[in-house]
Parts: C-alpha cells; structure tokens; sequence
C-alpha cells in the first residue's frame, strides 16, 4: 500500500479559518510540505497551521519562486512532486499546504496533476478564500440574488474583467499589486470610484482597508492585496 | 450591554468542512436560527451541524420560502429580523445558519443588513462554497494562472454568462435547476459539451455527476446542482 497525496486549503490567515477535515489531515500527517517564495523566508501557510501539527510530524519548506518564466516553475513543481512521490513511494501520508483555497490560483494545483499523473492517490479539503473571509470582514456581500460575480486575478491583459465592468458585473480582484494603475483606470473609466475597496493582509497585523483610488496609483501595493467592485456604491468609508 | 448575531457558513455538506471558528461560535450559541423552505421540511444546514450543538443551546427552524416574489421574501427577512433583535436586546448569542458561504446569495445578507442596521453588533465566518469543495472531489481546479473565473446564479436572463464563455473565462454556474435548458443550448452554442460537468447534491447520499449533455436537456435537475464549465476539455468522464 502506497501513501497518498493530501492538499489542503489552510484559508487567508487566521488559524480558526481551517476545517475540521484540515486540521485532521494535519494531525494525521507524517510529513507536510510548507511553500514558501525564497528559501529565506517563513512560510506564511506554515505559520496558519503550526499550532495544529504533532510533534513526531516532519515539516518540510520548499521554495516556489514567484517568476513567471514558465520553464523555471515546471522545473520546481517537478523536482518537489518526484521528493514527494518518493515519499508516498515510502507509505508516508503527506500533506501539502496551500495559502486560500487549493483549486484556485494555486501552486497546488501543478504538484496534484504530477502526482496525479503518477498513479497515486490524491485528495483536496477546500479552503476559505481570501475574498470570502474579506466579505465577512468588512461586512459587503460579494454577491446576491441574480448578481454574476467574476474572479479576476489581475495582469497586464485587463481584456474579460472590463467587460465585466461595463456589463455591471460583481468583481473580486486577486493578485492587485500585479498592476494597480491598470485597475485604477478601469475603476475610473467605469465611474466605479465609490464603488470598491482594497484590502491588503486581510485578518493580519499590519491589515490595511482603503477606497481611495489614490492608493491604487501609487503603484505600491502588497503582495496579498484584493479589491472588491461592486455594482452599486459602497456605503462605509474607511 | 446587548447580544450579537453571528452568520455562519455551514458548507455545501460535510460536518468536517465547517472551520473552528463556526464550530466555536455554534458551542457558544444561546439561539441557533436554522432555515428551512418550508415549514414540513428539515434544515439541511441545521442537519449539518447538529453534532456540534450543546444541550442548552436553543435551536428554531425558520421558514425562508423559495419564492420570486419579493414581497412575500420581504416579509418573511423582516419577521425574522424582528424575532432576532427581541433576542439580542434580551442578551442572546443568536447563531443564524447558511449553507455555503454567508455573503454568496445566501438569505442571511438581508437579515444582516437589517440586524446592522437596527444598531446591532453584527458578525459574519466564512464558509467552504458548494463549487469549492467540487473542485476538490472532482479534482478539477476552478482556475489557475492568470485564468478569471464567473460565479453564475443561472436564470431566465444568460447575457453575462454567454460573453464570458465567448471570450473563454471558466464558469461555475449556481442553481443550475433554474435554467438548466437554456444552459444546455450555450454550453452547445460554444461547443463545450466536452467541457463541463454537472453535479447535483455534492458529497450527499443521492450525489450524481454527469457529463452528458442530454441530463440537462432533461429540464428536471435537483435544486442543489451546479455545473463546472472549462475553456478546456475535461478529460476524466463519469
């Protein structure tokens, strides 16, 4: 019998936005894989869970760079997914974490198809969203009724989200230090000024809540930074 | 000093897939608000978190009945909302239950606005989505890379939906029941009869996931089906 291949949604931040079924996996692992972007920092998905893991579990940081040179990446989802074939290979349960939830935008979503592929079992616990924990946060519904709501993770092709703003279309947009002044212009170009808000580090210490557009100019936004748009004013000032 | 309403997203099904943070907030509970469509019925969420219910907590079934017209709804969100502060002015932790997440097209965002707006303290914890957790027991991500991603509440009116499948964005369409042949003829209008999947009552006993065009056509879906729509074929067939 050979290990299988457990990657879980550790949600946006805060340690009690796991599941039941993610923090079992947790507990039941013999070897979790933290990611982490440079090998000299934490692992922010790591730090969600720590409080979760048991002592005779090995926890393991690997490096997923933020490039975007394709060839770089497939070459380390390839060597991470052969360690932890290797593993499985060696009966271990292995859980692999992942920041949100694992099926979207993840670097999950690679290593689950490598393995995958490879023969082995697989499984996936959903996670809280960034967006679905900022709703609650700051207290707007993402959508209602009949309201479509787009998933945007922001690039410099900006072509399917200003349809969807000019159709009145609900937004959530992810990944917004990508290009801030891009999204400005839009959110200008649609009259949307009173109508979003950017949030960065949601549920951290050094949160910050905004809908001024002038913060979005500036070009200087965080990494973990997402803009909610609405079709209709937004009442709160922050 | 006065009670607060908390919102909870119970998830689309499975008592694991609640996060300790709801699972806190339900032990805590002095009322537990549990929606039903109609009076005869059980709450799926109430049967969802039944095992995490302390013996002194209150639980009420309430009717939201699943009506268009919003007189009718009206009334309904506003008898609750009056029930609910009768007991936040008596001091009660009052937990009202959504399937899902509470801030998508949930009932729960009318009777918070409501609540908050009569001067109450209001909070709201995110839950796992329907179409979250059947991307991880599909094990097909909803959208990766620089891929947007449109959450459709399927109705009589398809408009946004049609431009976001011409211009190629992944789709997760809601309440596929509503429509589910208008939804057949746009799946074969952009020929992605080999792209999608349906899947009614998610992780339940009677649970059925099906590629065939012809279960659509049918006009007789679950009222819990929702439909996963790719820019790419999906290879895996059920």
């Amino acid at each position: 019998m050979k290990g299988s291949l457990i990657g879980i949604g550790v949600g946006p931040g805060d340690p009690e936005l796991l599941t039941i079924k993610a923090v079992k996996a947790i507990e039941k692992a013999d070897l979790i894989i933290a990611p982490c972007s440079r090998a000299e920092e934490d692992s922010i998905a790591l730090d969600i869970v720590k409080e979760y893991i048991k002592e005779a579990t090995e926890v393991r940081k690997r490096v997923f760079p933020m490039v975007t040179c394709k060839e770089t990446l497939k070459q380390h989802w390839e060597e991470n997914a052969r360690e932890i074939m290797g593993e499985l290979e060696n009966n271990k349960q292995v859980v692999f974490l992942t920041l949100g939830d694992p099926m979207l935008y993840s670097t999950y979503i690679y290593i689950n198809r490598l393995i995958a592929d490879g023969g082995y079992s697989v499984a996936t616990v959903p996670g809280i969203t960034s967006f679905g924990a900022i709703a609650c946060r700051l207290n707007i519904p993402l959508a209602e009724g009949n309201e479509p709501l787009l998933i945007y993770p922001l690039g410099k092709n900006t072509r399917a989200l200003e349809k969807a703003l000019e159709l009145g279309v609900e937004a959530v947009v992810m990944k917004a230090s990508q290009n801030p002044t891009g999204l400005a212009a839009l959110i200008e170009a649609n009259s949307l000024e009173d109508s979003f808000v950017v949030v960065s580090k949601c549920g951290q210490d050094k949160e910050t809540i905004s809908n001024n557009i002038e913060v979005l100019k500036q070009e200087r936004l965080p990494y973990l930074s997402t803009v909610l748009i609405k079709s209709k004013p937004i009442e709160r000032k922050w």
